[in-house]
């Protein structure tokens, strides 16, 4: 008997036929005794349509209202899922994130989870066996109301329903059947890992896999909780996220990951004095937009530089509405923006402990005639950005180069 | 300076387009000083969708997860206008039944509403000029979950709310302009009236006027609150539900109306003892199966009669599935179902002071060769069943008779 935590993606949960697939794999694992709580998206294309009449209604909405209505997604599902498993002859309940509750923080659209309280789902896993059927995604904040967790949300509820409740696994369904080394649709060569290091799974998120979302990997790590990324359409075995010392034998690369989801900015002609960067940066984060790739020109003479950064892609307005709004303090000469650039990020535990990895990625795009526009690094990482165009084939050269190629 | 509550039906809130036409008219009232709450219904077409996609998960389903699904057509509704509304500059905020919260029993599907707390409100009201933007149709139960209030709740909604507050009048605006002496999609003679009595509007809402829920207009008339019935789409005033003693000039008969939500059920056969009664309608009831039009025939033997009743054509197939379950205790001979039939009411609380208004209708539906199935009657309405096909006949022909028809 162990303690399991099921989630279920959007794909999974996309019509009542897939709902009822899910149902039976829950009454399956049920039916050996486990105590079992699920976690479920909403069904596919259901957020993106919220989200889109959201953006319709205003494009800086209010992130409180925003929460309100994308939160109802999650909400249909969980509950009909509920009728699904009791039709089953299961005994299940739908909770959303305000009745257990779920707390987070009061940061609406991208709220983070405090602690969820579950000695009442304790209670009823012994007392009644019943199924919990969390809505994901959502929480609710001090503010008293319910709070949204970011895109991939559900994935952070999963793993912190598991880590609150001790379960002894979180089962991520999805509609692939694990991580593999590259995205399978470009790389046709790509393979399918046993296992992979939290830390690399954390810049595999992080790095554009849609896998996992980043903080799910963050805090799965943290407690250091077992998670699978599984199939819900085929019943095999799929990648173990784990600690390292649970992987035998570690490749210096385990996967080159990709995103589009990445837009440039650059802002020219900028005065290059201390704090420039926290008065470009800051206004966008009170906006709550992200930041990755940061780069800074040298300054040539040493009063003006330029300065050229990354966001997602939807954020891309949002964030060039706010520096236009604080164009007088920047003086900036001009706002550039490109959205047709890629990130391709090679990924490894075993890179920090061998030279030659950036050298062999930088020649090996050099090779084909890929020229990079910004380069980041970390202790397992390197990614850099190019044009949109260049994304296969810079994904099949890296793959090849790094040996990572199925037989 | 009034305190008012708007309602906006789902016709009204169907698409982004009309949201921001709602959304302007709140701002006009809004911009003349009123203190205002608005409840608004799912968009068009969506809470048939959530209940569908219920249905499809079980034809039985648990009521409490019928409500978390179907109850998420408002938050989105709440969540869209407070962002439009904000937009236009207009302080607003949405509230779902569990955060205010509206306290309602906790039957599941149709609750009923029995505290709203509104300091928070009022606070809002004086300190921010701030707008309640109420998800209607839900509440919240001492089961900590949220429950809904029946179809068309979000009219109690509204008058619960506009009580609560002791608002001055709830407007209640839809796709009608207010109500008609008939439908006027059947009966092309059919006028508007200026006023209404609750008595009246009470008899037509339950009688299958849908422009108002029955249990709001009983809440109104219990606060003896001014209801404004009129059109979201035209700017004139609507129809005015009010005491009886603010109509001048009453007549005899002020509505004929109609439903064709009507399914008829006879139970052939069945012992002619005390308590058989309580044994058929003791199970329908605990299903909360709501029975309209009972007959009991009369017992030539004094042992052997029928039983026939009406219930919502919705119900039908749970009604069935009940009594079947009971037959053994019932020893009915045959279940007969029909839902090819209407009911038609003639409706006046002149009706109780003038003889004669049943005894029209029967010769009035004898002239055309309607048969009569059925008959109930009130102080202020007679109810006949006839066949469905007959129902425009029966309108038609009963409008004139009684003296409606426009010039």
């Amino acid at each position: 008997m162990a303690r399991l935590v099921l989630k279920f993606g959007g794909t999974s949960v996309a019509d009542l036929e897939r709902l009822e697939r899910v149902a039976r794999r829950i009454k399956a694992e049920w039916g050996q005794g486990h105590e079992l709580a699920v976690i479920v998206s909403a069904m596919a294309g259901q957020t993106n349509y919220l989200v889109n009449l959201v953006r319709s209604a205003s494009a800086l909405a209010d992130l409180r209202e925003y929460d309100v209505v994308v939160s109802s997604g999650e909400q249909v599902t969980s509950g009909l899922l509920a009728i699904i498993l009791q039709r089953l002859g299961v005994p299940a309940r739908s909770w959303m994130g305000w009745q257990l509750p779920v707390r987070t923080t009061v940061q609406h659209g991208s709220a983070r989870v405090e602690a969820i309280e579950t000695a009442e789902l304790r209670r009823r896993f012994k007392e009644e066996r019943q199924v919990a059927v969390l809505a994901g995604f959502q929480g609710l904040a001090d503010d008293g109301r319910t709070t949204t967790l970011g895109r991939g949300g559900s994935d952070t509820s999963a793993v912190a329903l598991a880590a609150a409740i001790e379960a002894d696994r979180c089962d991520i369904y999805t509609d692939v059947d694990g991580i593999y080394t590259s995205d399978p649709r470009i790389v046709a060569k790509a393979r399918k890992l046993e296992r992979i290091t939290y830390e690399e799974m954390l810049e595999m998120a992080s790095l554009g896999a849609k896998v996992l979302q980043t903080r799910s990997v963050e805090l799965a790590m943290k407690h250091r909780l077992c998670v699978q990324v599984r199939s819900s359409f085929e019943d095999r075995p799929g990648t173990l996220v784990v600690d390292e010392e649970e992987i035998v034998e570690q490749a210096v690369v385990s996967g080159i990951a990709h995103s589009l989801d990445e837009a440039k900015v650059t802002l020219t002609r900028i005065p290059d004095r201390p704090g420039i960067a926290a008065a470009i940066f800051g206004p966008l984060a009170d906006a709550a937009i992200n930041i990755d790739m940061i780069v800074q020109n040298i300054s040539l003479d040493g009063e003006i530089t330029d300065m050229t950064f990354t966001v997602s892609r939807g954020e891309l307005d949002r964030a060039l509405m706010v520096l236009e709004k604080n164009r007088d303090t920047l003086r900036y000469e001009s706002l550039e923006r490109d959205d047709k650039v890629a990130k391709v990020s090679v990924v490894g535990v075993g890179m920090c402990s061998h030279a030659g990895v950036a050298q062999k990625m930088f020649t090996t795009l050099a090779e084909k005639g890929i020229n990079i526009q910004v380069i980041t690094t970390s202790e397992i990482k390197i990614s850099v950005l190019v044009a949109e165009d260049y994304l296969e084939l810079a994904l099949r050269a890296l793959h090849s180069a790094y040996g990572l190629d199925a037989d």
